[in-house]
């Protein structure tokens, strides 16, 4: 099945967290149930929580009891709100809010019946195109790797981080599918474990053999010669291409760079926010001490220790060697790279620039 | 009690695998025991494993019901070879074997009896001379350090990882008795944990209050500015002053030089091996994949996946500001600073450099 889809009224999805021991799905008939999954991290990863928050709306719009338009919009706005509140750095979820507020306030002239049927057809779309963008991205981006490369990943930007195909793992999967013989080495990812639980175990699924090693191993492999690329995906990208992504992302970015082997970010044109000049702007989400002093419900710190927890870290852009999208790979000016490949006006210039925020 | 101590007879020590939930002291009669408890990391830490040999060498020879003088060197040849054989990488193991088997072959004329009291006596000095070593170089270090310091540290370079006071840890311990203010984050370090189980324990007995991140994390707050210093122990320091050290060193050094702040590394002048002229040669103990896939005896990874886990990394002497001993703190270039403060004659010259090995 696909991380998360939409089936007859409700929201069915994985539950990321009890992967690998158990393959768990969830039936959801409730939007706030749905926001809930994504505050607990069942499903995550910047473009699966987009499809998901778009079904959460749909989800609100398929239970509201409303008579009118004005009352469905309203209750829907409510959710929104709701759902906006569960995880403040990726911005695709954000983005998926806004394109589903705009489909129904679009729609104006109609009853409420046939708004919430656009909703669910809106959300279902949604869904469909990001299987396409990430197919599309994967094709990009294997372009970039060579037969007989051995590449570092972080985190989980695999199937499982999208509807399905995955973005970074979708190039590594793209390439692979082409004949290039691969060597993956999977960092952990604490405090989640996203690498250890979940790009480990799609990669096996897949038939590549990736090799696991704690977060701190991979700068001795790269000084060693044995890593020589390493590719991720991103929360939110900047105007000026800089990158949020899991914490660590930045360490490998800076490995990367002093062992002079390219640093790639794979993600959907939805991840990039031109509304903001730089990466400063980006909210960094501190989540609860628990995850860093237990481990599978196992106590690993002494009690009382003082904790941080910042989810995410912002990859400055003078460390990423190209971005890739569904549009083609982007590569520095990225400033100049983004608002190309942006095309339309669909979004808005950036009001400050970083020297003017200083 | 210390880390590790000679009592009547017997070799009491801490179990370090078990902090810092409980606090067990095991009492060991057996060289055999006493080797496997530096095997199965009980006790860590490049000077308590140099202390804790030679601890295994006198019990051997306690042990030892030989009538001859020959006898007896031949039986510590055997337990010499035995304790040699549990971790291949820091250098103070075999520092500490060599010093009580040359004492053992320099008591020759005596009968032996009178040679296994001297090896008890050598072994008891070693462990107080680690002392003064380790309270020397908090004292050079502690002049590196300034009020209202955020330090970060990796891995345990404490109490815990020598008889007493720490190395690292140490140089913070007698900057904080100084009265300076300081801050200290402490990376977890996986995979064995040994800065989230000891030196967050350790650092929250000396009355700091430390702040635990995962190993992941330390980039996000140096770029920040959160963090300007970092100092971390060492297993093997080669003659050019490149530093073998727990797995996650290099890359704090890394991300230290990026964002332009002091690397200090504190060790006691028996982990510097000038027979070695460069890193390269420091052998990297490889240990069991289950401490990547297992947490407290926890899976955390799919079944079936390759895992690789080296236990340390070498930093090169180019990313080091400093190294501090007991014999002073030394600056770049390594080579001549290291040969200076040997002094006397009781290191080997390198046979071969860097150049000509490639």
């Amino acid at each position: 099945m696909k991380t998360v889809e939409w089936h007859d009224g409700t929201v069915k999805m994985i539950d990321q967290s009890r992967l690998p021991s158990e393959v768990v799905v969830l039936e959801l008939h409730d939007y706030k149930e749905v926001a809930d999954a994504i505050r607990t991290l069942k499903v995550r990863g910047a473009p699966a929580i987009g499809v998901t928050a778009a079904f959460a709306l749909a989800l609100a719009a398929v239970q509201s009891r409303a008579k009118s338009r004005e009352e469905l919009l309203s209750g829907l706005h409510e959710a929104a709100e709701f759902t906006k509140a569960t995880r403040p750095t990726a911005v695709n979820l954000f983005w998926a809010i806004r394109r589903m507020m705009d489909k129904a306030e679009s729609l104006e002239p109609l009853p409420a019946p046939a708004i919430v049927e656009a909703l669910v057809e809106e959300a279902v779309k949604m869904a469909q195109e990001d299987e396409e963008t990430n197919r599309s991205m994967g094709e990009f981006g294997a372009s970039l790797i060579s037969d007989g490369d051995t590449i570092l990943t972080h985190c989980n930007a695999g199937a499982l981080a999208t509807v399905d195909f995955g973005t970074a793992l979708g190039v590594i999967r793209a390439a692979s599918e082409q004949g290039k013989r691969l060597k993956v080495f999977v960092d952990e990812t604490r405090p989640v474990l996203q690498g250890a639980r979940l790009t480990a175990w799609e990669l096996q699924q897949l038939g590549l053999d990736p090799i696991l090693i704690t977060d701190n191993m991979a700068g001795h492999f790269m000084s060693r010669g044995m890593i020589n690329l390493a590719i991720v995906g991103a929360d939110r990208i900047a105007a000026n291409g800089d990158v949020a992504n899991k914490i660590g992302t930045y360490t490998v970015a800076v490995l990367a760079k002093e062992n002079k082997i390219p640093f790639y970010v794979a993600a959907p044109f939805s991840t990039v926010d031109l509304s903001i000049a730089t990466g400063e702007e980006i909210p960094i989400e501190e989540r609860n001490p628990e995850e860093v002093t237990c481990i599978a419900g196992q106590r690993i710190a002494p009690e009382g220790v003082r904790v941080a927890n910042p989810a995410f870290d912002v990859t400055p852009s003078g460390y990423v060697t190209a971005i890739i999208t569904e549009r083609g790979v982007v590569w520095p000016p990225f400033r100049d790279g983004l608002r190309q490949i942006s095309g339309t006006c669909d979004y808005p210039t950036p009001t400050r620039t970083n020297e003017e925020r200083q």
